[in-house]
């Protein structure tokens, strides 16, 4: 049985930011629009893959990577300073309007809150302090301190032992299937925000709370038995 | 120094057959044209991301996992019976029109022939006899055997222990980047057929020999030193 959590880690892109300005940014590269929603899950593909073979690394390398080879797909030359800017243009992403109330709610009930992404600590604090919510955050855990990725089990275990605390008193609030299901397995108590995706897979493990924003996942969490 | 190798294990889905009737199918569910560049890869990302987890799932329950998701983010009703449609026309997809001479010049060479899967043996064979060539392949060899997704190293282990021979004597041809940057890593030679990528990702391990066809593939391997 789950309990209340006594930190929650956030996922960043998609979680808290939104992505889709992105896919102007590759429309200004030449790609067709709605490339991101080709790009993205690639980069994601690539990035597991390497976990896989047990390689490591960082994200801009790997989406850059992806990046070069869906431009040669589209017959557009690649320009390593346009691809640097798009990569460069995460850091600016705009927040969800939610995720602020959210944030309130859970550090007003005695919540402690980190982040934890795939991407880089530095640009996750960027992309907080933009959003003058940087102070909010105890700490921008990033996979590039156990070089591993997200949905390795390595990763959520490091966050607890950042935080100093068991995996069962960790929730991880994320709007991607898969980094659900690599947290349930680590044992994290586990709260999905449906924003592009209503349900995730069938095929992963499902979120202990299903919410459409995150105020929606602090309520659920905090009401679960202390 | 890479030699010229006793056998080849080609990828199946993309390297021989061709994947873009699929689209077709996806549209009549009702998701947009060019839903299967979305889709795709989020099959192998999912894959890629249990695999990562030490969970295996077959193709079958990813595939249909990650459309029933992008199906309802779309805002269509998951309908059970059409889902199985799209992953049963796996089976039917044209074979590439290279393929049969590509085989032809390595049997002729003497090179033995094997196919080797992320999908399902039975439907690997039937997609070979559809196109005439189940007598050419020696073995149709799934991941199902070893209960892991490519690119882990087991996988093609497995397939050089199935075909009695070390992994330098055995080459890979696929058409996806991180098949090969798994081959590579497990020792085998490789070959990259830039069907729809012209290059892969930089983030990947370079191939041995990269190609446009099947032939062209085999007429490199073949010209390498015994």
């Amino acid at each position: 049985m789950r309990h209340k959590p006594k930190a929650v880690v956030l996922d960043v892109i998609e979680t808290c930011f939104a992505i889709d300005p992105l896919d102007e940014k590759l429309s200004e590269l030449g790609l067709p629009a709605g490339s991101l929603k080709v790009w993205f899950p690639r980069v994601l593909r690539d990035a597991f893959a390497l976990q896989v073979t047990g390689t490591y690394k960082g994200f801009a390398e790997i989406a850059t990577g992806a990046l070069a080879s869906l431009l040669a797909e589209n017959k557009i030359e690649p320009n390593a300073e346009k691809m640097e800017g798009v990569i460069e243009s995460f850091a600016a992403l705009p927040i969800h309007p939610d995720v602020k109330e959210g944030i309130q709610l859970l550090r007003a009930a005695g919540i402690r809150i980190a982040a934890l992404t795939n991407g880089s600590a530095t640009t996750t604090r960027k992309m907080f302090a933009g959003a003058g919510l940087e102070d909010a955050i105890e700490k921008f855990i990033s996979i590039e301190e156990v070089k591993q990725w997200k949905p390795a089990a390595a990763v959520y275990l490091h966050a607890a032992k950042q935080l100093d605390l068991a995996p069962a008193d960790l929730a991880l609030v994320a709007a991607h299937d898969w980094d659900i299901d690599g947290a349930v397995k680590a044992g994290l108590t586990t709260a999905y925000i449906a924003r592009r995706q209503p349900r995730g897979s069938s095929a992963m493990s499902p979120p202990d709370v299903t919410a459409h924003t995150l105020p929606e996942a602090a309520r659920a969490l905090l009401a679960l038995p202390g």
